[in-house]
């Protein structure tokens, strides 16, 4: 039995979906981060990051999205959610899904989070005031050159999607249309379908 | 023949060490990223991004240095750059340089490239004044959670140690004394010692 533990709307989301895609056994504990869940000692002892998601698997507690999709995809034979037998492609998808932890959710981050970055509240402002050119221009780019067919990463489906879905999902809170990036906006209605997105958008609603 | 792109200095450096560990054949081309040759036209057509390090391959262009480094640990046969028969090994080292990726880089880029997330002069000021504090907290949480022995991930050399070691290389400009991390410290001091290391940083000056 694996153990998730996320918050609703977090990056976490993306790990759920793909645990409702795995046919692995798991369960899905929320944090409520609004209350500070996410720094009580029992959840520090889990993840010293003090941050969501984190997987509690039988050989230990792993964090950080990139690694818990990879995992969960490496162990779900039932379905075949990464390219494992092809080091490019393998290799790619992991480039798609730190180009969304490393620049894109560092965009969209400086606007409830940008207290990480600096403390004078004008600052904080400044960084919330240019959340939506920086989410535009890493859409942009997704847009133009990344989402390359049905699915981010071609004609399979893979862990790529649930990622690029939940950051996707954060546009309009972060004053961008999605409208304007069409392809990106077909793909988050084709995610919108799926049983597996349908039941973890209904678990994290409790 | 692999073709790297990086910069001296840059997280790329990690990928250049991982690539003279590998056994692997390839070529390094240096940018100048205080001339912006990153942001020319022939080098936005290899990475749309206009950052380093991007490795040109038989299969196509990889960027984001945790795709590449993957990509040469896997490739890279005569060697064991990763533990790639041990899922829950490999995702917890998919975690280790995730981290690395999208926090501590991302701390440390609030020094010279504040102004991806601000316009205002203050505000870049007042990002660049918390560079030191937050580097510091991120080099506690490796020293005291995440540096397992002799080696990022404990007693066998992987793919993560050229990659904390890039960024330790930081902590001096980012106003952080090494000294204050003995685990991060001797790590480094043996990275020193390796020929692969002293290979890349010799080839970075020229």
């Amino acid at each position: 039995m694996l153990t998730l533990y996320t918050a609703p709307g977090s990056c976490g989301r993306a790990s759920h979906i793909a645990l409702e895609e795995s046919g692995l056994p798991f369960e899905v504990r929320l944090l409520d981060l609004s209350a500070g869940d996410q720094r009580r000692p029992d959840y520090i002892r889990i993840n010293p990051k003090g941050r969501v998601p984190a997987l509690i698997t039988a050989s230990g507690v792993l964090t950080e999205s990139p690694a818990i999709l990879s995992y969960i995809a490496s162990m779900a034979t039932a379905v075949q959610l990464a390219p494992c037998d092809d080091p490019f492609a393998l290799a790619a998808l992991h480039a798609f899904n730190a180009y969304l932890a490393s620049t894109v959710h560092v965009a969209h981050a400086h606007g409830r989070r940008a207290s990480r970055w600096a403390d004078a509240p004008d600052a904080i402002a400044a960084m919330q005031a240019k959340v939506a050119e920086n989410m535009r221009a890493c859409f942009l780019l997704i847009e133009e050159e990344y989402l390359r067919g049905e699915w981010a990463m071609g004609s399979a489906y893979t862990i790529a999607d649930p990622y690029l879905f939940t950051m996707t999902g954060w546009l309009q809170g972060d004053g961008v249309d999605l409208a304007d990036f069409p392809k990106v906006a077909d793909h988050y209605g084709r995610m919108l379908e799926r049983p597996a997105v349908r039941r973890a958008l209904a678990a994290e609603k409790g």
